[in-house]
């Protein structure tokens, strides 16, 4: 039995102790997936606006150009870079989750390894050790203190990424047991991210703060900046201020049984987790229907679907990534739904604008959030029943990597349509034999 | 009747709106009382060894040498500087204290005020009257869930420092009210920092973050980098997050009709305020008999000085902030209790050992935390009774000037005993004449 000292400890030891031995080639091969997925959102994100603010801001206080910022010529400091990648891989909704947390591990963690390469050498090998231990750290310090933590109002992937990072950056410093506690301590102290950010530019702050404060944490703690021994559970420690009544035993035990990472999913569609069955269902029946003209939508599905995406009357791009009316009818006009289905233009297009307003949602407590039925009724009075009982992208469907190649592809081209991708996708399955993986970042650099 | 929404606009505007000729003169002096303190703690602080590792690594990463790092020959770049400048001067528990939050107050706000007027112009007055409003801010955010959000476990200096940071930034930066809300939730979503830390260096890192992330909160707003409307009491907002039932009416009530600066206490001893009516009795003591030996004593005070500081046994100067045993037999040996009596050196000191295990402490309900008596025992028999009823730094009486001045000089002359603090004494007392308060910090920097 677990009591209030001593998890911090036991965690820092099975960061700093588990070797790559320890991890199954399904384990390392999900971690090449999630760089594929990284790279393919922070590419699209890397042109939004809050990326263009913060690197005007965080610009005029960067250090030497040590790192590559991802898709762009600009070059930061690692801190600053660390920041800036991982906004931009969390900005667009595009992220992948780890469903049982809610957290999208990858963006904190990744680019707080990526800048830390920037600065010194860093292999294939121990980038993918650390991705995976640094995802496997966070999801089981938020796993401890779910759902409540997240309820409550904290952007779980800002203050747990922010441990995943440290946990991380210092597994890449070679940190001692000692250090790894210190890094967590600091972690600890600077966790934080509000979900009332969630939809505005303010919550890519706090996802960059996880990554860069997570490297800074794992730096100081190697010179010897020191903390508390017990920052999780302390009696004034994280657990205490920030959620309820923590399951410990989540944190430590079973470690390297299985992995958290392979808990992933990686979605298709830029837009709210809950309308991936129903635009599964439909850009089947648009593939197989191209110029059917149609007349109705009525939309089935799990009661949260409703409660998180049944909005007609939308007015952004922001607002359409979580309405469902808006997906499908993208969907039906254009026959896709990428990032250029969720943008502000698209939401004013008349024929979208049209089609929206026939989607009816019902909700129906048999259907799990996976899974969705949409009948589509056509111009010459015909009804089509379509059914998705899981959706692709979640855990029981996973997309397969030449899915994932093909998400990279479109967000890279959605940025600079004569961008080569293939260097960067050979690059990221063969990064276990790279001595150097400083190069994978510069790779979306534009020439 | 304030609801739920409208709060952070109210107070946004209040910092936007109030003018310089809206602060009562006692005020404006405060202002510069608050700066005279903090140069102090901060000299104190700039050579201890969480500042120089903290400058080493941020270092490595800082952009131009634009800012002033107390007390040391290093300029980095602004934010760097907010951070380091908050950590020294909050590095050593030497800081003034809003009493009815435990905020300390000026680190944070400072430090981010000066290094933004390292790069941009700032008056003397434009520097007085955003610290005012920086001030008044974080203490009326912290004043709405005090004391529960402190005993939760947040270091609430770090937690709402970041928002006094903000407010005072944003005013310098002559943020509109939109662009306030804005600062103000970017502040909300970086608001960190565990009590578990204090005692350890990991407590300056969220200081310096306060000081830095408020900082840099205003200029993301000033760009516009937006944030939700209602970041403090939305629905997944600040409060809802960090703490339980606001008093929402203390953060916009009556602003103006008293300032929450007058309610600052500065200290005259680096050590817990509980055991400093009993320095004061015991330093009195020994001025007037300075060779007498001492066989035994008795301290009596509120039972807050028993739960707090009853140590005999100790072994860092850091527990001896918190032992009044320490604390006496130190004051007694060497009639003084300056940052020289609180070392590592100075708890080894023989002399000191064997007086420290000759104090008593008796808890007595009927003391307030700010008095004590004391009962000297001496050689020749004689037995001396002490009293303080309000000790020397409490609101009810106040540091004079000259003694905030010689607190000054006597951390200058701790850091630099050739260091002729005079100018800079000068230049906070005149600063109201001052069209750019920049020269401020850099008169501390070294020849």
């Amino acid at each position: 039995m677990l009591d209030k000292t001593g998890v911090t400890e036991i965690l820092a030891r099975q960061v700093v102790a588990t070797r790559w031995d320890a991890i199954p080639p399904p384990v390392r091969h999900q971690a090449k997936r999630s760089l594929i997925n990284f790279f393919a959102v922070a590419l699209a994100g890397c042109r939004t606006r809050p990326i263009e603010i913060a690197l005007g801001v965080l610009g005029q206080f960067s250090g030497a150009a040590q790192a590559s910022v991802i898709g762009r010529s600009e070059r930061l400091d690692a801190p600053s870079t660390a920041f800036v990648n991982a906004a931009c891989a969390n900005v667009d909704d595009f992220c992948d989750t780890h469903v049982a947390t809610v957290i999208h591990p990858t963006a904190p963690v990744a680019a707080a390894l990526l800048a830390f390469a920037d600065i010194r050498p860093v292999s294939g090998i121990d980038l993918l050790l650390a991705l995976v231990l640094g995802n496997e750290a966070q999801a089981r310090i938020g796993l401890a203190i779910s759902p409540s933590h997240y309820n409550r109002g904290w952007h779980i992937t800002s203050s747990c990424g922010v441990f995943g990072a440290a946990a991380g950056s210092g597994r890449l410093a070679s940190l001692s047991e000692r250090q790894m506690v210190w890094a967590l301590g600091l972690a600890a102290t600077q966790s934080a991210g509000l979900c009332e950010c969630l939809g505005t530019p303010a919550k890519s702050v706090s996802v960059g703060n996880a990554a860069r404060n997570g490297l800074l944490s794992a730096l100081l703690a190697e010179k010897g900046f020191d903390g508390p021994p017990e920052p999780l559970a302390g009696v004034q420690g994280f657990y205490h201020a920030l959620a309820e009544k923590p399951d410990l035993s989540r944190v430590v035990d079973g470690w390297g049984e299985s992995w958290e990472i392979m808990a992933t999913s990686y979605k298709p569609y830029p837009c709210g987790f809950v309308i991936h069955p129903v635009l599964d269902c439909v850009l089947d029946w648009r593939r197989e229907n191209p110029d059917t003209k149609v007349t109705g939508i009525v939309v089935r599905g799990n009661p949260l679907l409703g409660v998180r995406a049944d909005r007609p009357n939308i007015s952004t791009g922001r607002e359409a990534q979580v309405s469902v009316q808006h997906a499908v009818a993208a969907a039906l006009v254009f026959g896709k739904a990428g990032l250029d289905q969720f943008t502000d233009s698209c939401v004013r297009e008349p024929e979208v604008l049209k089609l929206r307003s026939k989607v009816e949602v019902l909700r129906d407590e048999s259907f799990p959030t996976i899974a969705a039925a949409v009948e589509i009724t056509t111009a010459d009075g015909r009804t089509h029943e379509l059914a998705q009982t899981a959706a692709r992208g979640s855990d029981v469907n996973p997309l397969s990597d030449r899915e994932l190649e093909d998400k990279l592809r479109a967000a890279a081209a959605g940025w600079n349509w004569r961008y080569d991708a293939t260097p960067l996708i050979d690059a990221i399955w063969g990064v276990d034999e790279s001595t150097d993986v400083s190069g994978l970042a510069s790779l979306t650099v534009p020439a």
